[in-house]
């Protein structure tokens, strides 16, 4: 079996070698002897798990930039359905590849992304060689023909499955309460309890208009909205979550449903900046951290992501104790790879080998008086030197094979893109 | 005379050369004969003006990650004070050395400081080749005695200024109005009046403590505490500026004062997130942005710094078109430059030669339809590749002369302070 010996490497601030057996984190001690097929000097580097992006829109790297600083219906309208409308499989793929590589630059070795053209973006994730579960964005407009439909590609996705390896998992992506029926809603709970309790991805709760329009439309908030339809559950994972009061945060936890902040998207798009992170936790909600699609926030950096999610914390709450830089490293490696369901996001014996070395070297990390505090509010996705995911090295030295073919083909196709 | 030809370097999105004679940016054309001494590839990079933090203290590396997650009493007076205290001479100039690495390694070739340790200070800078407006944090802690000896190192800090290059500049640094006497303020101002209009550079309306303390020692708000002792002038900086008024704004416009925003430190100190950046504009006073020092921000990137205020600012606006890219820009280069009073921070025939060279070849700039909005939203201090300021090349390829020694010394001096 192949195996990867990372040598003086540290890990809670002392030296430690890791043996990486096929895609597990073997062992872990002061020395281990190096009888082994690869060794990676870990000498002025830190181990740190991959990081988990809970919510993301992969291909959508080929908006970047395309179109900010707009109001966010015009900008919808104008700018992203139009384009999204004319994507190839084509173009998701190189979109996707283009933002596997950006996190793996970054140090992210797993994602929750929900998009169009799933097969084209597994490819994508396949070839990469990081994890995924990935949910196909699902729509009925509240047209019943459109539900049929959906629920028709719903099941020959979830049939494709068997096509894929390990590292990609199937969700179910309705996309918001606002663009999908209420029906359709309970259909998708229905199939995931009778289908191995495939989990489930939504935006909800993201801005004041849609919580208003949920009172309006419905009779209820978001958040209570889904209660009455009965779709609360642990197969659920909510994107946002912004808008929720302390009755909304109880039925959350009650029904063990998990929820994704996603601060820069939050923050640029003027959604709202009050994430009620500490009161999710203590009710006990799992919180992972996501950066959104590239055409909102518009990088794929967790490192900066966690960052943005503990500043604002303790911006808005005027508690400069808030949000800690350990907690955001837990929410960002542990609590998210538990919510997609991987044994990852600690460096522990028995774990899957998806981590990350840093190269200490940098000014982010002179003095080293606390390595979680320097990782998270000094450094940046730069600091990443070498990537393992599923126990194969993605990334050394800074370099990720074939890294300059993806920008400039994922440019190319963007540029087509639009202007087709 | 020494001259730089940068060839083919995008330039507003066109493929320009630019020759550097001296310290000046001397011609920009399409194309320029190869006759000069140096030249710099500027294929797949895009040229932008040296970055400019407004507000600094540099030699606070040392503190990176010593004490986060403290309230700000407890952290001043049992974490930062007493080592302060201790600070000698080699420390200071090891973690300017350091704060000047880091800014040359994130785009950053002028920035306005108060520290402790004027002289070795400026030996750091010196030596690393970037540009600084240098004030010495001036104290008198409300007695009479101290404010005496405030004054005769004043005198003597200004009559040395001979000793150092253009590159350096003298700037007077009262450190708040709760740690300085109104006497000795005024006694500043006429200083500054009677030597050249030497610049002025204070903390002021930082925190709701320093507003709710200063009506209740001087029976006015900070900024109307200012202007009743008659120093708000164009001479005068002030960092921060998170509490004013329409009124004050219009004090601070009128009297010709400009202003420094500091987003990361603001947030993650919790002192408050509603900057008004846009009225403050509208007013016509000059905003700046800056990093603040490395233990309450804790890095010194200026690209990470332009986001973090425009995410910021249309986060508590509800306002995704406020604060755009370009406007992050233009006030951490230009507005910045002039507010120190150098002719920098434009890419223009005449300018200083205080450049950098941006690497396209990265996943921020992929696609590239708006590199101003990939360059803030996308990505950070880690795209610079080539740093030229006055006309001499600081780095090249990612890479400072010296940066692992000034690392290594820095992070030893750093654990030494700590420890004795």
């Amino acid at each position: 079996m192949k195996t990867i010996l990372i040598k003086s490497v540290e890990l809670n601030g002392k030296p430690v070698d890791i043996l990486i057996e096929g895609n597990i984190i073997k062992r872990i001690a002061r020395y281990l002897p190096d009888e082994t097929n690869i060794v990676l000097n870990g000498r002025k580097k830190a181990v740190i798990p991959g990081l988990v992006n809970m919510h993301t829109h992969a291909a959508m790297t080929l908006f970047r930039g395309y179109a900010d600083e707009m109001p966010l219906m015009p900008w919808l309208e104008e700018k992203i359905w139009p384009n999204e409308a004319k994507l190839t499989h084509e173009d998701v793929y190189w979109g996707t590849k283009l933002a596997c590589l950006e996190m793996i630059k970054s140090g992210t070795t797993a994602f929750f992304d929900m998009y169009h053209k799933f097969p084209a973006t597994a490819r994508a994730v396949e070839e990469m060689g990081i994890r995924a579960m990935l949910s196909s964005a699902c729509f009925d407009h509240f047209q019943p023909e459109q539900a049929e439909k959906a629920k028709a590609h719903t099941n020959k996705l979830f049939a494709g499955m068997g096509a894929y390896s390990e590292r990609i998992k199937f969700a179910l992506g309705p996309h918001a309460i606002y663009t999908v029926s209420g029906k359709l809603l309970q259909w998708i709970d229905t199939f995931s309890k009778e289908n191995f309790n495939t989990p489930i991805h939504i935006h909800l709760a993201e801005t004041e208009t849609e919580v208003k329009n949920s009172i309006s439309q419905f009779g209820y908030t978001p958040v209570r909205y889904l209660n009455r339809l009965g779709i609360l559950s642990p197969r659920l994972t909510i994107a946002h979550g912004v808008y929720v009061d302390d009755e909304e945060i109880r039925m959350l936890a009650d029904k063990g449903v998990k929820v994704v902040h996603n601060p820069a998207s939050n923050m640029k798009l003027a959604s709202g900046i009050q994430f009620k992170f500490a009161e999710m936790k203590k009710a006990g909600i799992p919180v992972a951290i996501g950066t959104d699609g590239c055409s909102s926030s518009n990088n794929l950096d967790m490192i900066e992501a966690m960052k943005l999610a503990s500043l604002l914390g303790k911006g808005w709450r005027k508690d400069p104790v808030a949000l800690t830089a350990g907690e955001m490293l837990f929410a960002a490696t542990e609590e998210g790879a538990g919510m997609l369901g991987f044994k990852a996001g600690r460096i522990e014996e028995g774990y899957l080998a998806d981590l990350c070395l840093v190269d200490l070297n940098t000014p982010a990390f002179a003095p080293n008086f606390n390595f979680v505090s320097n990782l998270v509010y000094a450094a940046n996705g730069s600091c990443v030197d070498t990537v393992v995911c599923d126990g194969k090295i993605l990334m050394q030295n800074k370099q990720v094979p074939g890294e300059e073919e993806i920008i400039e083909q994922t440019t190319q196709i963007a540029y087509n893109l639009m202007s087709r």
